[in-house]
């Protein structure tokens, strides 16, 4: 490894507004970032075409695509053609949860930054305007980053990559005003659970909710495009 | 629920030995079984074949089978169509290691399992006679229950599945001959790294290697088919 080899980080992009900021803020480090987006059977494939074009922008040095169909075990709104998306932030755990999700696409961040040698995995998981989801919440990051240690070759050698979920403690509104910060074209970036094929937003549910706040609260225009 | 409703338990099942002998102990117990096998770009196919005809005889309630393509990321001679198997056991991590394989193999059991509110998850890790993978090793099953316990809607709701490795502590020996007690026919079985198309050994690999010792050190005929 040569002196001059830069730091390098497996940035799981979902297509989403927080994902986005999380890679340009690494970029923005000058870390050397591989962009993962997992197909794991979500509805709103979207995304995953606006995390190609995000990477592209933001200058990711690849982004890959797995797949991993999540939609034929069940259990989720999200990965569901035919359940009806909550159109209310309720108190709980809402349908939309996909059971392990984030642990299903951290182990696969996992496998390609020990192939990679990175030194980190960055995920743009966030506890405090999110919708309940338990993987977003910092026990989970810590309890990710503890069985990275324990799981992989890179650990055993004392080099497991870190986990760094930069926006955990962070308010819709400080993430946007980030991102913006640092040149997000958050009208690229789709967070709707029932986004069309164009990518525009439904503007009801969760997800549509929780980000039209934050551009309220931020006292910013709303870039996303509504059907 | 009935209180009459057995306990569930997703099974991880190779189509090896080790894991036929998990299912069979699980079984023994009463266990409602539902294996999931991974096919994660393997070399050795034949093991999957192998996981279906042991699901059924051992009468699993379901087999499912997931993908996830871990060959694309490269990093294991055991992914590579290429690269040369070891045939001597040797000390350290040997290239057949795959990285973070389990951890994804048990973050899509404990999606599975949540989605069936299954109590446990079980796996046929052993680190005695092994090769030293990482994610072999008590502190990897102990990381992994820990994590799903935060990761999970059924964590939350204090249900986590827990994390089952009956084998941890056993020798190959000991697992040949528990297996043999409770009826597994481990000519079913394919342990072999290059077993061809038929499902038939090579004799020379790790895997092989750890298998015949076994059976010689338990005094027992190998039923291995060697081509």
């Amino acid at each position: 490894m040569s002196a001059t080899r830069r730091r390098r980080a497996v940035v799981l992009l979902s297509g989403g507004l927080d994902s986005a900021t999380v890679l340009a803020l690494a970029r923005s480090e000058g870390l050397a970032c591989y962009a993962l987006s997992v197909a794991y059977g979500q509805r709103h494939r979207a995304e995953l075409r606006a995390a190609a074009r995000i990477a592209r922008r933001l200058r990711a040095l690849q982004h890959r695509v797995m797949k991993v169909d999540l939609a034929e075990i069940g259990g989720s709104a999200l990965t569901s053609q035919r359940a009806r998306l909550p159109t209310k932030l309720a108190p709980g755990i809402p349908p939309t949860y996909v059971p392990a999700r984030n642990t299903v696409m951290l182990a696969l961040a996992l496998a390609w930054a020990e192939v990679l040698g990175a030194e980190e995995i960055h995920v743009g998981v966030n506890a405090i305007d999110y919708s309940g989801y338990p993987d977003c919440r910092p026990q989970f990051v810590a309890a990710f980053g503890a069985l990275a240690v324990v799981a992989t070759r890179a650990g055993i050698e004392g080099r497991a990559p870190r986990i760094v979920a930069p926006l955990i403690a962070m308010s819709k509104v400080d993430i946007i005003l980030l991102g913006t910060r640092l040149g997000v074209d958050f009208g690229a970036t789709v967070s709707c659970y029932a986004a069309d094929s164009r990518g525009r937003a439904c503007g009801r549910c969760d997800a549509c909710r929780l980000r039209r706040k934050g551009f309220e609260d931020a006292g910013l225009a709303d870039p996303t495009r509504y059907r």
